[in-house]
């Protein structure tokens, strides 16, 4: 393998603002050799998440990625040569792969996230979608928003990845579901594709008055992605005993330091009200429930899962500042390359993973 | 009675920014005479309490007290007159008092609260401090903080009556409690006479560097009756699953058109932590646990309760003024008159109370 060539984008400075793509730098080096108990994979698919935004700028839940060395990015790719035993060349893996065409992996010593197998007759950019921010929308309305059938359940970032698979999901709860977007496009496919029951435009609407009148009850729970402004408004529109979960804030990440200030929290205490904040990574231990769960829900049709795709590894920059822009709608991937081998996949996997989503499922609701 | 003069002090202008005492004004009228079913009582002790100023302001968990009648307040009067069969004269009840000489009560048409008996034998002064304070920070902290044995406590407004019991509720729990209040007579208050381990001087300290200097793990619980910029000073020194009560914010409430903007919270992303709002009235129904409790730990010497106790009618307004001043050390009391009837008590009621204390104390450790 040594004689191809590992395209990489090196982070070479923090970000400041909105992310300027001069502070990545392309790099080519030589494919490493492995030594024993190592993996070389070939990037198919990466991932791109506002909460690499954060990664790149501070320490946060992990390190903050060194300056120096390619981005780091959740992906899909293909082992391509094994020295470890549980991995085989064609194995489609799930990994932190980063920016680059080759990453090196030792399963023995996992680091941040270990590389777990994917079953290869899954769809792998539809598990790779799945894979963070469908999990994140699953275990975040589920164990913090602890949705009630009957209830009112408001999204905001509502057309983006986690938040057209919360509303989706607090549908199937029984809930009546809300969601805040920017731009008429999004909202109408959110109340035509993604089964919102409305959709409120905070580019062209006034987002309290919109609330007054969707919501004269109050909001039960608040899966908020955006924080700013928009919290701040929908801390006026809380329903007693209300349940707001702080999944991320996609309004801030570009201004740290200029936070907006969030004037009424104490709209909490009249309303007995709960914020708090969620991150996926604590319940990876049950990745596999929420993945058999929203695979099923996907293949019956109940939940649609928009992937907004790019193409082609010098478009990776640029495809994490869509995020950022608002031009993405539902889940931002960028495609580096097809499976350069047959996927590996077996009949007696699929069976096995079939059934235990059907039995997942319906004891999950 | 009727020929007896009825002070009332009537609110008759809503406040703006620091309250200004001419907003009071002292109105004379004869007290009533009771018609079937209505019972008299005489004001004994005022208690002054910071949500009042939300009462005069604005409908909040209860409406807004109306321009032209006596400003709100609880209180403990004794009975002087009863026309119903549940309350006899010389009975002390805990009630809506109002700021006035006399106040009328219907037991089958309660209104917001129910007037409730107290038993005979108790100090008027410390139930009355209990009945409101002493129960917000009974519940607030067990019920909302959950505090484990070891873990760090930090109090904001720890020199006031809500603060400076929930401190040593926690240390009772086997907690490690910091308490922030203004000046150095209070501090030392809080680690000489309350038991708090530490004290912050807000006044006259960095809060942040003093918190970085002993919470290097971080804060487990907060438990927040100030607001504003402590309250986001504090968001930055969160453990892990971090619990935040909710429960006041005297900083902010002489300012409702220029409310403090909260920049940190999404360290409660981070840290995975809760933010949750708190009003003791929904804990009504498990006010006797709660005051068994707090009594028996006073009587033996494991909570102290401070009162700040003034004395005359005249000087009503200037007394709630001094919870927005910072003058108050403990419960903020007013004592309008003695007793005048001998107080109904008897032996039995004691003698219950004691064992029920003791039984429900050992039970909640």
């Amino acid at each position: 393998m040594a004689q191809e060539t590992n395209r990489q984008w090196i982070l070479r400075a923090r970000p400041e603002g909105l992310i300027d793509p001069t502070i990545f730098e392309l790099r080519e080096s030589p494919v490493p050799e492995l030594t024993e108990g190592q993996v070389l994979a070939k990037t198919m698919y990466l991932s791109f998440d506002p909460t690499q935004r954060g990664w790149m700028a501070m320490d946060t839940y992990m390190p903050m990625v060194p300056l120096g060395e390619p981005m780091r990015a959740g992906g899909i790719a293909q082992v391509i040569e094994s020295r470890h035993r549980k991995f085989k060349p064609g194995d489609l893996i799930n990994y932190l792969c980063g920016w680059q065409d080759y990453v090196v992996f030792e399963p023995d010593r996992p680091g941040l996230v270990p590389a777990t197998r994917i079953p290869g007759h899954l769809d792998p950019a539809l598990t790779l979608a799945l894979s963070l921010t469908g999990l994140t929308a699953y275990f975040g309305l589920l164990e913090i928003g602890h949705p009630k059938p009957g209830e009112t359940v408001l999204v905001s970032g509502a057309a983006g990845a986690t938040g057209s698979v919360v509303g989706q999901i607090a549908k199937l709860k029984g809930c009546r579901t809300i969601g805040i977007a920017g731009g008429a496009e999004k909202c109408a496919w959110l109340t035509e594709t993604a089964g919102f029951d409305a959709a409120i435009d905070y580019k062209n609407e006034a987002i309290g008055e919109r609330l007054s009148a969707l919501c004269p009850e109050g909001v039960n729970v608040f899966f908020d992605n955006v924080g700013g402004e928009i919290l701040d408004e929908v801390l006026l529109h809380l329903a007693l005993r209300a349940r707001i979960v702080i999944c991320g804030a996609i309004s801030q990440y570009n201004r740290p330091d200029d936070l907006y200030g969030v004037k009424n929290y104490l709209a909490l205490l009249l309303s007995r009200g709960r914020a708090e904040g969620f991150i996926v990574l604590d319940y990876l231990d049950r990745a596999v429930e929420g993945l058999l769960c929203l695979n099923k829900w996907i293949k019956d049709g109940k939940v649609v899962q928009e992937i907004d795709l790019q193409h082609g590894f010098d478009q990776i920059p640029a495809t994490l500042i869509r995020l950022f822009t608002g031009a993405n709608l539902g889940k931002q991937l960028l495609k580096v390359s097809d499976a350069p081998l047959p996927v590996r996949s077996n009949a007696l996997e699929k069976t096995v993973f079939n059934i235990m989503s059907s039995i997942t499922t319906w004891r999950k609701g």
